[in-house]
């Protein structure tokens, strides 16, 4: 009889997370009642907003201590009482931190084949879907503009630069670190990279983008959008896609302060979106970003860690800035 | 020969504004060059916004120490280089805080008629204006939307919430002081209203808007913005008209912190905006809103200083929330 590994958060973080607030367990094997289906986690997706989700109800309820650790995976099929599944099929779905997971149906997304499957849970999943709907839709940029994104050697910033390039955009990329730096420009075909670790921000975007930024995408809010909204042009757009720099921490800082000055005066549109509001619009996005990987237009970083035991410290890590391309725990 | 009392801004404030940062002079008479116009200002108005200019580049330069002190005004043509004015128009421009000013006559707009003629500088004017556009292109308020406005017993707040009930929405207030708020609900139609002033502003305004906040119109900024981010609804809009409560104080706070998390779980669309970008709608702006005070359905409240050497302390008093309705001083 296999065993389902959980990793539960056995407390909710008040500074920065740790190892100590997540506890390895032998759960019980879930059973899947009626319209059910029982998956076994094959990949398990590691994003800044799982630290969000302990800060209290964002998009979806907040987590609680003593619970099985959230978290969405690419999964197999092992058992389905649903008419819509069967054993082997590949899906996504709020797994959780665990081997087995028994599932509502229609809570799971089926998904069609890719090679490798990784991708599935990246560039054809929620990341890449993220990155396009967020800059396509809540961006609206033109060819010629100037598009910047933070976090921009993540999973989901590595790909909106891509894709701005690919729309004809001049594409600049903030990072950590000069390694960092150096990928997005000799890698990704980025036309500048700023250090967000080097020093003063605002003024080394000005020197990046001389002329203003037509749209920033935001992956980490605080100093960083700050520093953007400095040097935004007039009628420029921001897409609100995460405040990574604002979840890991004692106590989220959620003040305005003058910021509306700033959106006033250039006539700034901030518009926050989660990328379930496009599900519509999905096949269309699957199609153009399968076409851009095939004929390499845009290129995929995966930074897949082995072993379930590894969560919390890929977790931990992705906190910190240490990935390049979309993190994700494989775990079988 | 007649005076031309001037009012120069004698230095910028690095603190609360005072009435020493300003000094009164008998200067140049100005001469109307070819294609200007030489106007007398009959009334001035006062904005939140002349605090703003005085802090750097907005939508306008900065303002500089020694410089008259700039303002819009509504003024009486004396002698005009332009064919398209004639002695006797009342035009509208910024004209600064001086009795006569020489202005292109490009920079001016000819006014029509209104009685009494400071609806002209008022509810006909810019801050009508800003009023019409900020809620109805910016907040896209529906029929039933529950409707928030600060600043809301000042001069476009008052009308910004009178026409989001003629729009059919439930319509609440932010005002400072019980004097204001009781005004909002028995005089101006407003379905409740907040002081601000009173306590937990989170808790009020939850107490006050049950099912949250479709649209806000923010003319304050800071804590206020704070509290309506709070309460705002997933898929809200916020209309960003200005941050008054940043502006008159030492050094202006932009920092943005942790509110792009708010944007993104609320799929808030924030959107800055100035009455010129609309421009080319004024016409039918200005029909409505005159069919609406025709109608009574919109009250206008003035709050008219007599006495140019009142500027000043008018202005002062503004920062300091002493105004209900629109503020200018009546100079001749």
């Amino acid at each position: 009889m296999p065993t389902n590994r959980q990793f539960l958060l056995a407390q909710i973080p008040t500074d920065k997370l740790a190892p100590e607030h997540f506890r390895l367990i032998d759960g019980p094997m879930p059973m899947a009642g009626e319209g059910e289906v029982l998956v076994r986690t094959r990949y398990i997706s590691l994003d800044a907003a799982n630290r969000a989700w302990m800060l209290g109800r964002t998009y979806r309820a907040a987590l609680n201590a003593g619970e099985v650790m959230a978290g969405g995976a690419l999964a197999e099929v092992v058992e389905s009482r649903d008419p819509g599944f069967k054993p082997g099929d590949l899906v996504s779905g709020d797994t959780g931190w665990q081997d087995y997971a028994a599932l509502p149906a229609r809570h799971l997304t089926k998904l069609g084949q890719a090679e490798p499957i990784s991708h599935l849970l990246g560039v054809y999943g929620i990341v890449g879907l993220t990155a396009y709907f967020g800059l396509l839709e809540c961006g609206q940029p033109k060819a010629g503009d100037t598009v910047v994104v933070s976090a921009a050697a993540g999973g989901v910033g590595s790909i909106v630069g891509q894709i701005a390039k690919i729309k004809g955009c001049r594409t600049i990329g903030i990072a950590g670190g000069e390694a960092k730096c150096a990928l997005l420009t000799t890698k990704l075909g980025f036309d500048a990279a700023v250090d967000h670790k080097a020093g003063n921000l605002v003024r080394a975007l000005r020197a990046a983008a001389p002329d203003g930024i037509d749209v920033y995408f935001d992956n980490v809010g605080g100093q960083v959008l700050e520093a953007c909204l400095f040097n935004m042009k007039d009628h420029g757009r921001i897409a609100c896609c995460g405040a990574a720099s604002q979840y890991d921490g004692p106590g989220a800082a959620y003040a305005p302060r003058g910021v509306p000055g700033l959106i006033v005066t250039k006539r700034l549109v901030l518009r926050g979106f989660v990328v379930m509001d496009f599900e519509a619009e999905n096949e269309r996005a699957l199609t153009d970003l399968r076409s851009w990987v095939e004929s390499r237009k845009l290129k995929v970083y995966e930074d897949i860690i082995d072993g379930f035991e590894n969560l919390p410290r890929a977790l931990i890590g992705l906190l910190a800035g240490e990935n390049i391309g979309k993190r994700m725990v494989r775990v079988v």
